[in-house]
């Protein structure tokens, strides 16, 4: 049977044998800022963490449990309004504390719980009030739960986002689902991406991590609000095979397209909650020599102040997508190169087509917009990225948060 | 003798022998937007072109004509208000006519000729306003004609960029002129850095583009207003010997620093000028494993734009250069890693000094702020950039042109 994937309720609790919950402890001074995340089993457990040196003490410390876990984990704890990153040896304290706290209200050992934490950095814990937070959203652990969570860990997200599909295969039905929080310093150091992804199939660890690490490549790595890297980003998986389904090698695919289903609309719904951003932009590039080469310069375009300026005041401007593809270290060849906007071709080998502009004016007035550049090498390398439009708001919200 | 360098007027035509212009040949709709600059005998040349691989006709007809000339050259002629970029066939036949309609002025070779050009991109030149322009411009080259020269190369920057000095050393007593035109996106596709030197010390071809590309990397490559690169950058100098002084090998150093004297104030002219821009910040790297990692980071804390909304907002935001200096690419140890803003420390060894941050708070008041980061590898590397604050004007510039 061709795999099938229905979108269900539940997000992260929509998968047999995980419930959750999200209460305030008050690091915020007011809203959800605390979740637990558990499986009533043990699950094997992946992650991908930041590429930044300057890392949060709650990487540090997951990063640890996952190495001595053997693959497998219990349960997540997070919290939100404060990032404890920069905040030395008491930081690391605290986290490690955290995943004390939870596992005893879980019955289970440190090492299988992980912590992830966002918010402001350089600033530290109160670690009283995380030790209480933590009963109390181990008391409220719920199998509908998953709102809660997808609530408590956000910092000014505009919106929570949530995904869970039922995926249908011939190996059997199984769920994924997931939450995530936002990109952007929607406060001042605020600038964590976090997600975490569930599922009642059973997958040995390894392969886990290699569909996690494909599909995050191509969802959460494929997004950009402002092109900075946070100290805290992760992304977690747990699968608990409450579902009594195993996917084993042959059923690679199925995996990676299952996951996908959640990991998409997630990383983009943090690219529409992106700072200030009023559009969703889609970049496409193609006739690249590679599709790393085709990714590169994706994401320059991407990040290009430029172009998200030209596309926030509805302008078709071409050139400045010609000029980024150019500089972005990607192989690129003027004549063979185009540029189209929503499917209007506005450059080709050298030749506007001016005459197209205010078509593609009009296009670009809508909140979705894909732009396409073929880099003009004849070779097949492809990439995406989705990105935002760079707003007057984005500065406002970056800038004055303290006047 | 210790040399010494005096400022001293006269921009592009201090040196002895050069003489200028700058007319209005009707490429743009009011305003000065061609020049042109000669020796008034053969000189040296030396050039350092975009990396942009979408290069405009002017470079490519350039970069010819300084690899057929033997290293030697008579004039620039430059326009403003269109780029001819990515305008095809056509584009690179009016290039080569620029040069052609200048050199039978001058009564040298179109190969002794270097053309630049700044504007729109994709709009192509009208040849027969510029054939006129040209006349018109040789017609009026004056030993007195820098600042008209300055003036016609501007697309809109807000003000004129010249620098001149003159240099005393055992050697002998030479000029150093030059302009320069703006970074920054000022109108929808103009992104154009031109900078153009004089000298009457005469040089040797490849001693001067040693010189020139070592202060380039220290001045014009150290700035940057949002990162982008564009189709028509360039920096060419002219040496023509008319100050009787000959700089050789043991020279070199007396060469460079007059040199720089020239370009950096130049170079800082284009971030004080870069669209929206409300303050010049200095970006100081220290403690890294190389000069290049170094300029690394450097060159990522003066692009972020998280770094450059906290300083347009007086916000003493230490975390984000942290945060920043960690995903740089560069090495960085957080412990060991130190900020400092205007000479206040406000983060060393994993410790925030918070009760620092209103005094530095007050500090970014200024227009002129310096922001010094550690990357605690213990290391002696160390680079520098110039940038602009991020302004809701920059986004506004870019976005609401065409509305």
């Amino acid at each position: 049977m061709r795999p099938t994937f229905t979108p269900i309720e539940g997000g992260v609790t929509a998968p047999a044998g995980f419930s959750a919950s999200g209460v305030h402890c008050g690091i915020k001074a007011k809203g959800l800022d605390l979740a637990v995340i558990a499986s009533d089993r043990p699950a094997s457990v992946a992650a991908v963490f930041t590429t930044n040196l300057a890392q949060a003490a709650p990487i540090a410390v997951s990063k640890n449990h996952i190495a001595a876990g053997s693959g497998r984990a219990r349960a997540f704890v997070v919290n939100s309004g404060c990032a404890n990153a920069c905040t030395g040896a008491d930081g690391m304290e605290h986290a490690a504390a955290m995943t004390a706290f939870t596992s005893r209200g879980l019955s289970c050992r440190p090492v299988e719980v992980l912590v992830a934490s966002t918010g402001v950095i350089g600033v530290k814990l109160d670690i009283e009030k995380v030790r209480r937070g933590i009963d109390d959203a181990i008391g409220s652990l719920s199998p509908n739960g998953g709102a809660d969570a997808a609530r408590a860990i956000m910092t000014t997200d505009p919106f929570p986002k949530e995904a869970s599909v039922e995926a249908a295969s011939a190996t059997g039905t199984f769920r994924v689902g997931g939450i995530a929080k936002g990109s952007g310093m929607i406060e001042p150091n605020m600038a964590t991406m976090l997600g975490f992804v569930t599922t009642d199939a059973a997958v040995e660890p390894a392969l886990l991590l290699r569909a996690l690490k494909t599909v995050c490549d191509e969802t959460f790595n494929a997004i950009t609000v402002d092109g900075e890297c946070s100290t805290n980003d992760c992304v977690f998986a747990l699968a608990n095979g409450a579902s009594g389904v195993t996917l084993g090698e042959a059923d690679y695919t199925v995996l990676v397209n299952a996951l996908r289903e959640v990991c998409e609309p997630l990383a983009i719904g943090i690219v529409r909650g992106g700072e200030g951003a009023t559009k969703l932009i889609t970049v496409n590039v193609i006739g690249a020599t590679s599709n790393d080469d085709a990714r590169r310069a994706a994401r320059a375009i991407a990040n290009s102040p430029l172009v998200k300026t030209a596309i926030h005041g509805n302008d078709p401007n071409w050139g400045r997508l010609v000029a980024v593809a150019g500089r972005s270290g990607s192989a690129f060849r003027l004549e063979g190169a185009a540029v189209r906007v929503g499917g209007i071709e506005l450059f080709r080998d050298g030749t506007p087509f001016d005459e197209r502009a205010s078509q593609a004016a009009e296009y670009l007035k809508g909140k979705e917009i894909t732009v396409e550049v073929d880099m003009g090498t004849g070779g097949a390398g492809r990439s995406h990225m989705w990105t935002c439009d760079l707003t007057a708001e984005y500065v406002k919200i970056n800038a004055e948060y303290r006047t």
